[in-house]
């Protein structure tokens, strides 16, 4: 179309330095497609840290201080297009809100925010504009959890009747925090994680999943947190009874100490016409269960997905796609956007918000909130 | 070792007539083993179908009042051994009752009543003796399902964490009982079913399920029971939120209406040292997950497993076994005690008992209790 | 329909006695639906053997020569209906010889026989009638075997253009002949099993089961068979390659050295339409894999299913059958057939045959002979 | 360690332009770590499309002709420091040679050649040094096809016995060529794809696939190729018995017409001690048999696998890795290859060879020539 190719845009990243698994995630997805490099980066506060990181990554540019990132990068004439935000929780809302105000372009890891006001404040900036802002809900990214909610927006479930979502690991069933395990540190420190644990690091990840599959909101649930391994400050295992929008009821578990399983996110949904699974760990095939007739397996990158799908798969059928390439489906639409509102075309904001942001916080609150009250029913 | 062959235990049946499925399960799985053979029956309270449907068996003796059976049975020199009780749910304790007292052992389907109050007063009469009572959780006849109690017992999950156990059913998402479907007729009549629909019929498999692995009591429930087609009386879904007396927590979730599922009983557990998974559709594998080792799939018959677990499997590593042999294994079990309370020994009783039953009354009558509350935990 | 209930039938069964797995199959199998009881036996050639394992039973009568068994119960007016042939190999066409000319039905364990002019000379004798003859191909007793010829037989699957079919084992893998296990002993020895060693014992199943629901004939192999383990003297692993009637091509593979693998016989065909996939460790599904789509999973027992499918389950979708199962629904057409004569109506012989038998046994033939010869291809 | 970080390689690309799945795999697989970026390209010999398909990949610089790529590229102070070669199979001799004599590495897609004497002339001349030579048996770069190497020569397996081996796509179900497809085009054309069609294009993965995992060689082949498609020129089909050099023996089966099978390239080893199985479609899980014992689930990522396994996945455990990230680590070894080259070192050559091509090329001649023969033994 264009004359010239478009150039690939600059990308800064907070956060995520050496032993971050996220950062390293973030910028395999934010480069995979060729249509991004990470340049610069604030990976650590510490100096040392942040340029040993730098160098590891070949980038061109390091601070120590995000601020003077935002700052310089902003001035420069080959700055930042965007900026990555890997931080723990807690640095969300200030990283973010810096960048925004420097009206550079934020992607940023969930949750939104450590605590529901940061979060709320950080989706008001964010929806001042013009910076754009994309929340990594990551597993929205697979090819196939978009054409299942494709087959709940066209109707093929019928009326939604039950969900059952899970997000089963077993990384904190020993007590890393006291192990030297940074990231077990700041995921079980309140101050650092917020007041959900287990619940919002993963939680957050399968409410979203099922807002995202359903297109109804979680609008109660009634909780039951547990810390399971003593001395921990926070929430590792939650059983969760939840009710959406549409009148469907079902139940979220999650859980961080549930022996052998290293990452099972799945869910499944039953309609009035067919039911639906999912599983993360087969994460291209999509099983859709009509009534009174046989399943269907349904697999990536096939003719028969819908076009959109189909465009989420890099490679033909059979060739496995995984987690980057589902993360990298969110770098992609957030560039594509970014890319639109530079040619001056609004946005099409097709990917998580700072909205769902909220959303997810309030999930966290209102679930801690139920369990402190004795599994209670709390709104969200 | 005995000089003689014991001959084969002669049995009688009540209920479980022409169209009831429930009926010939139990005559299969009674004689799978040549051990019995059902003889006599008064498999309906109409003659004409108690006629036809005793010839329909090859029965020797048919009566329409089961009553009369127990009468004269018991004075036959070839009246039946034990009775096997098939009837909806609101006969059990009158039809049981009966035969107890007439001296015939008994063999009743789950749940043991209708109504927690006739629950315990059958389990009295039961206790009392000398009769046999066995109630048929047929789901501890699984092989691997005693394999897994058995790891369990043996501490090889360490410290119990979480459960999550499931029974997924659809063929009651439609409104069968308005459509003749005897079967539906009764198990959505408050009358005949008791309090509980979904969670009676099939919750109470998965409790007692999930209390003959752990070993442990469910001791609280904070239920939501819903009514997803409309008009019907009971309920035919559940989400419940549950503790075990050992302080593990977690969800039992069971549904008619899961559309898709037609008979998905699961139970995941975890401990501090290991995980197991176990899935009635894929009966003869069993999955132990040890904490940082690879998963294990132990299957059917093979000689690593307990001679117990072995014991339980008629037929070589590899050669599936179902349903019907587990189901078998419970009569198995109910007719050597039998021969062993005639030779004058002490009973074993290794099969659910009456008290099993009045713990699933009591897991009904709370979650149905809980429910209607607003979730809310009520002790068992 | 009759006025009164037919009788179950007289049952006597050759072989099998203790320690033999397959007599007690057939046996369970022979009276799971009740339609017949095994009264009596010939189960050792050793008199106090034959006499033990026949209390072990309970059977009526037992013998140590069926020559006897076939003379006296052929007498008696409450002699045998039919005889169950469960011996080694060698002794099919001398035993099942005795019982057709003393006009006895016989159901006979495959192959056929241990040499391929036995199996002729027993074939002919068997066409001669008027007693029935099957012969227990049982993996064709799966309903969704039956499934699976039926889709071929409508056309399902177009053109059929590639079938590889395999049953792997590993019970073989170390020498047990050496170690005092009797059916290791026979089964490794020429003298009883014949010429071929695995490729008779296992892949005459194979074979029966691709021509069962390809509806073709195998016509030619071209054979690779191996002895793996030192100093036995037939066959253990064979690799071929075949052809089939319809110009299909494919391969059959069987091994009983295949480390971890306990009974893995397995069927995948190809056609112009579709493909299809049956696993007999999975046995109540079969995956339907047509052009352009996705993949169908049926599943047993569903109202999908082909009336015929379908009355070869016993009880409802979910709830696992097996091999037991599968093996009664031979005995339950053989025992259908039998009624079928004795009321004076031409039999339907809808089960395998002496024919079938022969083919086997031609199959093991050319495998043996195309091995000989370097894996030069060889006709049926 | 050094004091500056490594800049990215550059590298150029031959073939592979608009519609070739396979040059966006090379290019993604190339770049994915952030060590290499395609900065040259000749991307079609049509001027037009070549310069198309560089603009749409913001490639720095075309050619239409890859000799002039070569000349122009050593002589730049920036020009490439590697070429992949993606063209169809009869180019790759003449382009690696020419990239090979202007001392550019080399990183070329299988087979080596279209006929056998261009391989050999081709891996002479990699063979003479000093530019590296890799050929892309990407299959091998997934990790836990690593870790089955590793555990076959560590002697897990014992002595290996059997290998049966498999890659079944349906793709060329239909007569793709003559409607417009242009891989389809050349892939069943002799001329541009040497004398096998399907035994070249994917039995050489399933030949070098077996020779990876298990250290041994292929020794003789039985073949029955078939042409399917009426009217193609080439094999799209294939039965072939193997011998491995060790004595195992074994099947090798590969389609392009097997109906519904997408890419379903797996492979199963049994040893006098344990099995192994390795599947395509899930490839994150290597099942471990071992004699007597419960099958064992190694899944990626995970701390009990060997170090040089647990280097091939970039993200933790139970996070998908797939296709792109295996055939990235082929990239990955080649590339940091030329780093040690660059550092004066000698190189590993720790990836597939031009050897391991010429193996590929015996492998289908030794295929065709048998099949011709009417499937007789061919040694390679």
């Amino acid at each position: 179309m264009s004359a010239l190719p478009a150039r690939p845009l600059r990308a800064g990243i907070v956060g995520g330095g050496q032993g971050a698994f996220i950062g390293a995630v973030h910028r395999l997805a934010a480069e995979l497609d060729g249509e991004a490099h990470v340049v610069a980066g604030a990976l650590s506060s510490r100096a040392d840290i942040a340029e040993q990181s730098a160098r590891a990554w070949n980038l061109s540019r390091w601070y120590a201080d995000y601020r003077q990132m935002a700052s310089e990068e902003r001035s420069r004439p080959d700055g930042i297009d965007f900026v990555i935000v890997a931080t723990p929780n807690h640095l969300h809302h200030p990283v973010a809100s810096v960048f925004l105000e420097s009206g550079i372009h934020v992607i940023c890891d969930k949750p939104l925010a450590h605590r529901l006001e940061d979060a709320e404040a950080l989706a008001q900036l964010a929806a001042r504009g013009p910076a754009l802002f994309a929340l990594t809900h990551n597993y929205s990214g697979y090819p196939l959890v978009r054409q299942a909610r494709e087959l709940v927006r066209a109707g093929a479930l019928g009326e939604l009747r039950k969900v059952l979502v899970e997000y089963q690991q077993d990384w904190l069933m020993a007590p890393l925090e006291r192990a030297g395990n940074r990231q077990a540190e700041w995921r079980t420190d309140p101050q650092r994680a917020g007041a959900g644990g287990c619940v919002s690091d993963i939680g957050t990840h399968a409410a979203h999943l099922t807002e995202f599959v359903t297109g109804e909101s979680i609008v109660g649930v009634c909780a039951d947190l547990a810390t399971v391994v003593a001395g921990r400050r926070l929430d590792d295992d939650a059983c969760i009874l939840m009710r959406l929008s549409g009148g469907a009821r079902g139940t979220l578990v999650c859980s961080q100490i549930a022996c052998g399983e290293d990452n099972d996110l799945n869910i499944r949904l039953y309609g009035s016409k067919a039911g639906l699974e999912w599983r993360q760990q087969a994460p291209n095939t999509l099983v859709f269960k009509p009534a009174g007739a046989p399943w269907q397996y349904l697999r990536a990158a096939h003719g028969y997905l819908s076009e959109a799908t189909r465009r989420g798969s890099r490679i033909p059928p059979g060739h496995p796609e995984g987690y980057l390439e589902a993360f990298a489906n969110l770098y992609r639409s957030f560039i594509s956007d970014i890319r639109t509102v530079m040619a001056g075309d609004p946005p099409r904001r097709d990917y998580p918000s700072a909205a769902d942001g909220v959303r997810g916080l309030r999930f966290v609150d209102a679930a801690v909130r139920s369990s402190a009250r004795g599994a209670q029913w709390e709104s969200l």
